[in-house]
Parts: C-alpha cells; structure tokens; sequence
C-alpha cells in the first residue's frame, strides 16, 4: 500500500495527494517517506496564500472566486480548509465547503479540511505538511482558509506567505472588537459585500487602525472592496496579491516567512512527538491531582 | 516583593490575586509558591463555569447578568476572560470587556483577561492556574468566558465543571454550520436573544442535533431561553446549573472532569517547560530549512 502511495504522490494524482495528507495527518509511519519525497523546488517556487476572517464575511465565497482566477490561469490550486468544528459531528465541515464545490469536478483543485478539534494537537505540523504535499504536487498555489477567530487557526496563518483578511460591514460589536487583532496577521485586507451600508465606513476605519496600532507600520495593509457572491473587486485583490508577492520575494520577507514558518513546524512536530511519552508517565505516576500542577510537570520530567 | 504578593494572595486581596495570575502567566520564578499555597479544599469545591459561544451571541452581557446573581447570593466571583486578541493592540480586550464594567467598583469581582495571541502557547495551563488562584482566594464561583470557535479557546472549556454554551439567532450561515461542534462541549444551552426572530428553530435545531448526535446521549444539553440585555431567563437558567451541577456530583462526573483537567495542565506546564530547550536545539543547528521537518524534529530529539 505504501509503494501505492508514493507513487500516486509522484504522479500527482488527486487521490494520492489527499491519501498522503490523510496519512501524515495520522503520523503514519509513511509520514517521513512521504515528506521527504517531495520536489524541494516546487513547494519552495509555489504560492502560499492565507484567507482568514471572523464566521460571517464570506470567505469561502471568496476563497471560490479567487480558486477559479488562478484556474483560469491554467494553475493547479491546492486548499487546506481548516475547519473549526469536530470531526464527530462532520456535517459542519460540509455545510461550509459546500460553497467551493463550483469546483468539485476539477482535478487540478483539491481541497483538504482539517478539523481543528478532536486533535491532540500538532495542526501546524499537519497543516504545514498538507501545504508541502500540495505544492511538491505541482499545486503552485496553495490556501489556507481558516477562520480567524482562535489562536491556533490563526498560527497557522503563520504558514502562509501572504495574508488575505477577509471582512464584512454589520458582522456586529464582537467582531468589530476583534479587528485590531486580526489586522496584525493581514497583509491584504478585502471589504467583503461591500455593497452594504458602512462598507466605507469600515475601510477607513481599517486605514486608521492598520496605520495607527504600532505607529511605524511601514506597508500597512492594502484594502481593496469586493463582493465576492457577484465576482466584483476580484481583478484588484489578484492584482493585490501579486504586487506584495513581488515586493516581499524582493525585501526578503518572503525568505524569512518561510523560514518562520519551518522553524514553527520543526516545533509543532518535537511538541507532537514527545507528548505520548509525557502523557505516559502522568498516568502511571501515582498523583492525588490535588496542589501544584506545574511542580507535578518539573518532576515528571525529570524523571528522564 | 515577592513575599507581598503571597501575603495579599493569603489576605486574598484582590490586587494581590491579579498580581498573582500576572506571575504565574509570565512563569515567574515565584510560581510553585505561589500555586502551592492555595487551599486545596477551595479549590475543589468551588464551581468552575465555562460560558462560551461565537462571536455576537451575547456571552458578555449574560455573563454580567450570572456575575451579578452570584453576588446577590453573597458569593465571591472570579472572572478568566479568554480573548482571541493580541495584546499588542489591546483597545480590543477593553472593548468587549466593558461591559463587565457593571461590576468594577464591586472588589468581590474580579475580572482577568489573558490574551491567546503573543504568546507560545500554555494557555490552558495559565487559565487553569487563574482558576486555581481565584478559587483558592474565596472565589467560590468562577467563571471562565471564552469565546467558542478556536481550537485552544474550546479546549479551555475541558477546564470548567459545567459549560454553557450561548447562542442566538441570526448569526449568518458560518456560525450556524459550527452549532453541531460547539454542542459537544455544552452541559446547557443558552438561547440568547430570544426576543428575536428565529430564536424558536434555533430552540428546536439544538434539541434535535443534541439527542442525534450520537444517538446514545445520556444528558442532551439543557436548552434554557435568555434575553440578558433585559435580565430574562436567568432564574431558569441558574436553576439548571444548580441542577446540572448536583446531578455531576452525584454521578462522579465532576471528580472525572476534574482529574482531567488536572492531567490536561500538567501535560500544558511540560510542554511549556520543554519548549525553549527544543527552540534552542532548532536555533542553534545547522540546517537549510528544506525537505523533510519531521525528520528533523525527530533528530533534534535524539540529540539528548
């Protein structure tokens, strides 16, 4: 089965790809033949693009629009949707990803979820090697959609390198509470529906905040409108994308993104591989859970 | 400076309490004396409430509604307000937090916001360490709020007796495909804002996906209707706290969920305190930040 596998990876076959994030997503002991099979270039060269936002402003809408740009284009997409509902009850992941299904036919689109619940952990790592397996396959874009509320789904924005945040007018008191938090991750941020009323409203208002929260911002987020049900605003946003491509492949940024985001997913799996032996020895150690946990921590690991 | 704080945690002032949790988050030396000398039998016999649900519900506001119940009864409240913001740009936190402002001049309240972004991550262990110093400073209810849509801020939840989950209706399509996920986590169901249009299919929605779920549902959430802008519904909603809270007890269901969330921040305390080790070996080795990061994970943690 394994041999399967690897050759389906090195056919860039759609089931062989999404076979491989599944097993890697398990930690299967394929998980280092199949990471270490992929063509270094091609995940190096390929464009890897976050589309994040709070529930509500439309980004698996979007998210569709700009997956048929790059299609046609004659580029093989590759989407990691990270789902925050459970796995248990998956008829949530579907009611959500019904909305890319414009694209269901196409082979050169493959869309994975990810559920970030029912996991110990470890959704860098396996996102990270879900981006690696799509762009080592030829994909030479590769999304993460993730909405932008927790901190985890938002780490993983940290994957990408650049970072589309996607917001609405009227999404209501909380969300707008939020927006200065979101905007630090955003290298683009998209109006969305932005023929609702305060739709100008709420882009001045992200002007204001992007280029006043630190002072020094020295490229504050592009704000481009769109309503992306009706594909308007669509040709900015590309064009959006690829201008701070450019820049940041020219700066350097896009190296060190690159590099973070390694680093990160270096950590994320050392974290992963030495929880069961942590976990282990909680539960063989004799504890009344009673006072101190974290004096509990130092002496279990002590224990070496 | 350090036996100040101990003595105001002993005194249990409140400025001592928040100077503590402050401690404890940033892993001051201070820690283990200061985890170490709470009163076991506070901890454990207060009531640790989890509120939590999408952006928009209405949590804060019903959250003030339960705070000042608990007052009325006399009881000390301690407040743990998770929020999805950075700490940079902090205008946010203030923004949603405000609305607990009812309850600023009242010292047998007391509120503590801890960010989940900018920081590594140990989340769970340092809003369970506020738990314990809250309850083991006479808070005999307290209350974590968080808002239900990341991985972390749901995990959080594992750390509270008995969960409520506030939801309303109208809040668009994303939140609505996320309700079979979040209902997994909730002990009783706050249908908040049911004044509204729509309040009653919501009401019935949760009822179906409650018993369905998994078919073999012992104790489907409670389903209890609020309007906590208007005070409305919170004797019911009390009552079935009350209710649920006994129920546990009797059942052991407390004491499992409990010990779990003991070992949950245990394992949290580990990996924090493993972390910057493994940071440095991924810092200080040669590597070119291509091919495979398992692999490289794997040999930093062979390098004993």
């Amino acid at each position: 089965m394994g041999e399967d596998i690897l050759k389906g990876l090195k056919d860039r076959d759609p089931r062989g790809i999404a076979r491989a994030i599944s097993l890697v997503e398990e930690n299967d002991p394929l998980t280092d033949r199949i990471l270490s099979s992929l063509d270094d270039s091609l995940v190096d060269s390929a464009l890897v693009l976050g589309i994040t936002g709070p529930p509500g402003a439309g980004k698996s809408t979007l998210t569709d629009r700009i997956i048929s740009r790059y299609r046609s284009q004659g580029r093989r997409v590759g989407v990691v949707a990270i789902d925050p509902t459970s796995p248990i009850s998956g008829g949530a992941i579907l009611g959500d990803r019904i909305r890319m299904m414009g694209h269901a036919l196409d082979k050169d689109v493959i869309v994975r979820s990810m559920a970030t619940r029912g996991r110990l952990g470890g959704l860098c790592a396996a996102a990270g090697a879900a981006v690696r397996i799509f762009a080592g396959s030829g994909c030479s874009v590769v999304i993460i959609e993730t909405v932008g509320v927790g901190q985890s789904e938002m780490d993983i924005v940290r994957l990408a390198d650049i970072t589309v945040l996607v917001l609405a007018p009227g999404l209501g008191d909380d969300i707008q509470a939020m927006k200065a938090g979101l905007l630090e991750v955003a290298d683009i941020v998209a109006v969305n529906k932005s023929d609702l009323e305060g739709a100008e409203t709420l882009a001045m208002d992200i002007e204001t905040i992007a280029r006043g929260s630190t002072g020094d911002v020295e490229h504050p987020a592009k704000v481009c409108m769109t309503v992306a049900s009706e594909g308007k605003g669509l040709d900015d946003l590309l064009q959006a994308i690829e201008t701070v491509e450019a820049a940041h492949r020219k700066s350097g940024e896009r190296r060190m993104r690159r590099d973070r985001a390694y680093d990160l997913e270096v950590l994320d799996w050392a974290v992963e591989m030495m929880k069961p032996s942590i976990i282990k020895r909680i539960e063989s150690t004799d504890h009344d859970r009673k006072g101190d946990p974290r004096l509990l921590a130092s002496k279990l690991l002590e224990q070496e």
